[in-house]
């Protein structure tokens, strides 16, 4: 039997219409290269109104680089970052920021369901500034996170006012990364993303491919001063598309027709549906507030799971996940929760 | 006016029919993540088809990442890889090749067109292996060249048999990297693509873009003790894409209805075309075997040129260089070759 | 006043007398730079003689280096090297590992007093080979360890057989890298030296330094196929000292006259005389076995510790640490206990 | 025959009876480690007070990463260095700027006698800024040069300004490295040390090592906001040495006593008097104006000179050098220079 994995991952659904459809449209004539062209120049405009921020915007294939260079364009190799215990950046990216970074360390923060605990940042802040560890550069938030929660802007807010407030690098506060693979399930959850600019992030991540795009993310340089040779940071590593049009051409599909976050809404809903059918049988774990839904399940009943075809992860805590897609169909979200239900 | 970048590059160009509507077809249901799908292994078993050859292939986003991550797998930081001095990798990506192999040299040797001279590669190699230098760990080859010739089997055998012969490393000989970014304007031009892995390539990259499909390039390890953790590899490095369907799909499109030889055949024939326009009034500078023309021609001259809106660039070694695509039309050269002889 | 270092550190001494004389007495007449010269050349045969093993040897200048180009040697960069949760590599060097190995990581293992427990190295060896995770390429240990514990050679080959039989990486067994930097004190506790290469270590650093020389360590490369380009790694590494001799020399001063041992027995008999005085008033939180007391030690009494003028680390564990050296004398420890037995 | 290697670089000989003293009188006591001990503060004192600038200061053992540390403080990864193509970090030191920097390139510079030509450099700045290649971030110059000439104030002032004046990088100048490893040299010539801070270098590397030291180097800080977390940068390096007073104290001897500009004013005579002898022979191809002699001569007379034992490299102009230190003895020279007229 073939296992299915519409459940394994929000990137296992294909690409959405609108996205299609924009690839189909740009995909005209002769453009300049890497990331010179209208298209791109497009999309970047519809990026920046998105956040209502005046921001440099560029495309990339892939969302572990985008988050990799983020974090070494913010922290020297012999500095950290800070993140949660299980962000995607330490747990699922094989050390990506220490490759792209030459080395820089992650320092590693507790919280509950993927957030940040703001008390276990102010205790790592106040580490002294010694030379034989990494001190803290930067911060790095997620959101939606890991565990399928959303940060409220407040929450956020309060991170980062921390973070501003660091004193030990000089003086200076930290800068702010933000990974956004599911900023679209965030934002249709409620999240107002017009806050990102001014509340003080400097460096955001927005995920297209698992909003429904063919392979591609935003990075979005709110702080300018990490603009200057930016492109040939990202030719260097090896993220600066020749044809950019099909990178950016999604964007313009899925944003100027809304699709991005009421693909994103719908994806929230199916896994509301879902956590509504299996909660009964497997106690959910997290909040489900975007697309992932988290449940206690034992290692007997995971095995009968799998025995009937379906393919979900065990998650760092201990649960197991299964997240929704803009691809859901509320069928299949039936028929898994049946299954589950049956393995209970 | 807008510039004409139309003979500015090969990879100002779309995506060729074949290869969309191979992402259109492959556009369905759920697929798992990260290459493991059904249609990368598909797309791999063509490009093994191609080649006549056991190989592994893994399908990558960029070029610029797919020679770099090569580059890497075959020599470390404190070595060096020997390469053409106009080579692609070393003029073109921004110093890639040392940051993926964390300050790996590139050790340049002379040639006519873009080919390496057999003399000076032997030169090269008969230096003595001293710790204050890095010295040679890998052989880089390019086809077709970046300056539009095509080796043929027996040349590029010949510098392998140098490569092989290397003593200078306790006696082992230097294994051999291609950049194959125009490795299908090579086949169309008569080069045998089976004779690649008899002759001793260990890593090819071979050219989706270039060669008219969305972003995507395919790296083929002869050298199957090169694979191990090369998943690991990509995927630290930024380039092992969850979508991986979307990076294949192009390949099966491409390489099923045989449009990957054919579309670069027109490529060439197009470069032949405009080459017999232009000939007459700028000369020639390197033979026309491939899909690109390269023009001596002096600075005012090319002003008039872009002022008449036409976009092309001047080449490290003077000349003027212009490229052909999949999708030049003959309409296209001949207007072009209007332009170039009213400036003559 | 000026804080006392004594008991900070086995760094805070100075050069034992049988160093410098060798400094004084290899420092006549040129000699051939960059380790290939005769002084070095002695050097290296009374290590060998010492482990008695057919290795290559380099001296470094620095432990930190030694180390981190050691584990680079072993593992690429996305792999990673198991060790102690609690090793200097990971604790106190600033991310060394991975900015020498290009992001490499550290998988880390609980063991009581420093010692890796090998069950965690089992279940560790036991987890699947995946992309998107750095995976085991080799096994750091550490003897002395931090906590100045000393394994047994039963103890460090129960651990070297583990991961020998480690079949993860296409069924290979890991490299194994020995950090010696007190590898005299373990050695004056009993621990037989030329069980080291027949045991299995494939890489060992020895300290120098803390054995009472002026800055130098010994890179011992039991595995000859990691000896080709090694002193290119290490030249472009910052580590290929031009003046050689000034490294190597201390090493035949301490070698010739039995004085790196029998030193290293005074330091460890002074940290038995510590841990008698101490014990008392403050519980010992480790076994004393080479030349580190650690106690229990609330804040407010090493607050008035430190009034008292000395100077004493707080560890990873909680535990305050006493280091005793070459250069300790019988009445210094008196004198700390008293302070000690004060504060109480 | 072992081959006498007297005149083969200044770093055959020992360390100065000032070195070793200030090494004998500063190993008593505990001392703090990392270099906050005492005598390094007094050692960089000293060479505050030499260069009369209130700049920071540390000692590393090692030159090589001295330079490639502050290469790497300078420019970024995608950027480059612009030196003299002949410069001793692109040509000796294995690719330690592109390991310590992560890929950070080279651009080089032809200039007469190891010294940058103004308008090589003018051409190099006005080249465009374009994402596929490493534009400058930063100028390297070395005082002496390589081929034992010494710039005037006035030439790397005008260099300097060049630099400065730089237009091309967000309209900012460049910052200026200087690799003064035979600084000693230069300021026995004549080189005023003092202008070094007003003309605006950013970061001096000392050499104590050819200067007739145990190894050890100076990294100046001129421009403090390079400064923070340096210590971190260096220990994660491997270069933040744990017993620091034995790096710093032989400035201290050679500082105090003034010996590190008389010795280097002896080598410098000695040169002269080397090439008065041997000029009849064999013509100088370069100035000598430090302490290397650079003579034309044929691989055979090369040859013979090996026969009689002297072992003198062949440098990459195609020149023979011959080098003298502060140990050189004048009936060395006289001895070595008839050896010379003899294979004449």
């Amino acid at each position: 039997m073939t296992p299915r994995y519409d459940f394994a991952s929000d990137n296992v659904a294909g690409a959405a219409p609108e996205a299609v459809q924009a690839l189909i449209d740009h995909n005209t004539g002769s453009a300049s290269g890497y990331g010179t062209d209208l298209v791109t120049r497009r999309a970047a405009d519809l990026v920046r109104e998105l956040l209502d921020a005046d921001a440099d915007v560029r495309f990339v294939a892939n969302g572990t680089a985008a988050n990799a260079l983020g974090v070494a364009a913010l922290a020297r190799p012999f500095e950290a970052v800070l993140c949660h215990e299980h962000a995607h950046i330490r747990t699922d990216e094989t050390g990506a920021p220490g490759f792209f970074g030459q080395g820089v360390g992650l320092l590693t923060l507790a919280g509950a369901s993927g957030k940040i605990d703001a008390a276990a940042l102010q205790t790592a802040l106040e580490q002294p500034d010694v030379s034989h560890r990494q001190s803290p550069a930067a911060l790095s938030l997620t959101n939606a996170t890991e565990y399928g929660t959303v940060y409220t802007d407040d929450e956020l807010r309060r991170l980062i006012e921390l973070a501003d407030a660091y004193a030990g690098h000089q003086g200076r506060g930290l800068p702010v990364h933000l990974d956004g693979a599911r900023l679209a399930n965030a934002a249709a959850a409620g999240f107002e993303l017009k806050e990102l600019p001014r509340m003080g992030v400097d460096l955001l991540v927005i995920g297209g491919t698992k909003a429904g795009m063919t392979p591609t993310e935003a990075i979005v340089l709110f702080d300018k001063s990490l603009s200057p040779r930016f492109d040939a940071r990202l030719k260097q590593a090896g993220q600066l598309t020749s044809k950019g049009r099909f990178l950016s051409a999604p964007w313009i599909g899925m944003l100027e027709t809304g699709a991005w976050r009421d693909r994103a809404g719908h994806a929230n809903a199916m896994a509301r549906r879902l956590a509504t059918a299996v909660a009964p049988h497997f106690p959910l774990t997290h909040p489900v507030q975007a697309n992932a839904v988290f449940v206690r399940m034992e290692e007997p009943a995971l095995g009968r799971l799998r025995e009937q075809g379906w393919f979900v992860y065990r998650f760092l805590d201990g649960s197991v996940r299964m997240m929704c897609s803009w691809a859901t169909a509320p069928d299949a979200v039936d028929e898994f929760a049946a299954s589950v239900a049956a393995i209970a």
